[in-house]
């Protein structure tokens, strides 16, 4: 993530989640619309952000895997510089856990993924095993059903921040972990940030559409998040114009992020 | 899955994880090798199960979501008292779980999928609005570092009772849910059970390889039960004859849920 900070100056991450009933008219019908339109998105955006997260859930959906491999490839290709993070929050016992982290990292070539602690440590190790690639662990999501289990009391504080210390301070020997806290929950998001100290990657799904703030995700986060916005960037015009639209919008959330950075 | 144990008089499942590595070798090489290998163990053990647990997982890293496709669909055509429960712990918030849902139940045609509880509630709605299908929520899991977090004391008992008394007395409203329990915590599969009372169907995998004793899922579990089971049938023989050594280990296995049940 270091690398992928500086070179762009920016914790802003894109989210790519191509819902086929929302792809602007003029795209629908050619097989490869959801490619067109993110790699759109991308072109569009790429000066702008330290990441991509492409949504496994909107291409598997809509059978589109082979898509999914071609747009991971045009980011690594492209912008080397820009982080390519799955979105699929996987969680399976170990022999199954190898299989995921070889479609994560070997099929997909992602540099990180996102990954559900709920099977404990010996799930995440298989990702772990790729040296050289992050995995990013749920902890306080951004939905509020987060909260049935995530904010239960256990001896004394709620789960998500056991996971929170767990992982920072356990699974983290070789550097590659990171955590998932919503932008919709800033008091959350403080008290890891807390638990974790300043460097540890916090990915921030849930900034914009789903009424997070970048101003809250800087403010509460610090500089080492991955601020991340979806249906926000890509849905800005449901026109020809998407793209154009869609940049307009990374400028003014990267801007909202760097000035409550600098505030 | 009362129709499924009734037609087969049976609680054994059978867990498909296709391991490209393990595949007998006059099938490799061909390009429907994954398919090939999996039809042969249905054939073979169809008359003996309740169910057939395909594993995304090994699926996904092989590149062959399409032959996961025509295996689904060979089953429910040729088999359609047998139910096709797809393993693929998805969890995601709303509107991504409603893609997840998409592909488990329409693209897949699956009758029931399992999914993980840590984002809650709200991330699993969306499966249970597919009225007629069924959703298995992650509670022990059979693996080690299940315990992790599944065995925190929340305010006196582990996380998986909460979990199994969430699902079991509020999530469960239109009858479709059901839940994960190892068979390699016999103890706690115990306690599950007394939560939930009899007739909620537990997905138990572990049975064979892992270590977990058909004796032991059929005596703490009940009759309520997918008993799973996967490398032991799968891979009994490496040779030309799998199909006849994964179903004569089906039929010990099948013999040894039965004799318990009765015993």
């Amino acid at each position: 993530m270091e690398h992928a900070w500086r070179a762009s100056g920016s914790t802003l991450c894109v989210g790519l989640d191509p819902a086929v009933d929302r792809l602007p008219k003029h795209l629908l019908g050619k097989p490869s619309a959801i490619l067109d339109f993110c790699t759109a998105i991308v072109d569009a955006t790429a000066d702008l952000v330290c990441a991509y997260k492409p949504q496994f859930a909107y291409f598997a959906a809509a059978r589109a895997e082979e898509q999914l491999e071609e747009l991971c490839a045009y980011v690594k290709r492209r912008y080397p510089d820009v982080v390519v993070l799955l979105d699929a929050k996987r969680g399976d016992i170990g022999p199954t856990a190898e299989q995921y982290a070889i479609e994560a990292f070997v099929r997909y070539g992602a540099d990180a993924v996102t990954v559900n602690p709920y099977l404990g440590k010996d799930s995440v190790d298989p990702f772990l095993e790729h040296s050289d690639r992050g995995v990013f662990i749920l902890c306080r999501t951004s939905n509020p059903g987060g909260a049935d289990f995530q904010n239960l009391d256990v001896t004394g504080r709620p789960l998500f921040e056991v996971v929170a210390d767990r992982v920072a301070n356990d699974w983290n020997e070789g550097g590659q972990c990171g955590l998932v806290v919503g932008a919709t929950y800033p008091e959350e998001l403080a008290r890891v940030r807390s638990i974790v100290g300043a460097d540890l990657p916090l990915l921030i799904p849930g900034v914009g559409f789903q009424g997070g703030e970048p101003a809250d995700a800087s403010r509460f986060g610090g500089p080492s998040i991955l601020a991340s916005t979806s249906r926000a960037v890509l849905y800005a015009s449901a026109g020809e114009d998407f793209a154009d639209a869609a940049r307009l919008v990374a400028i003014q959330t990267r801007a909202a992020l760097i000035d409550h950075r600098r505030a």
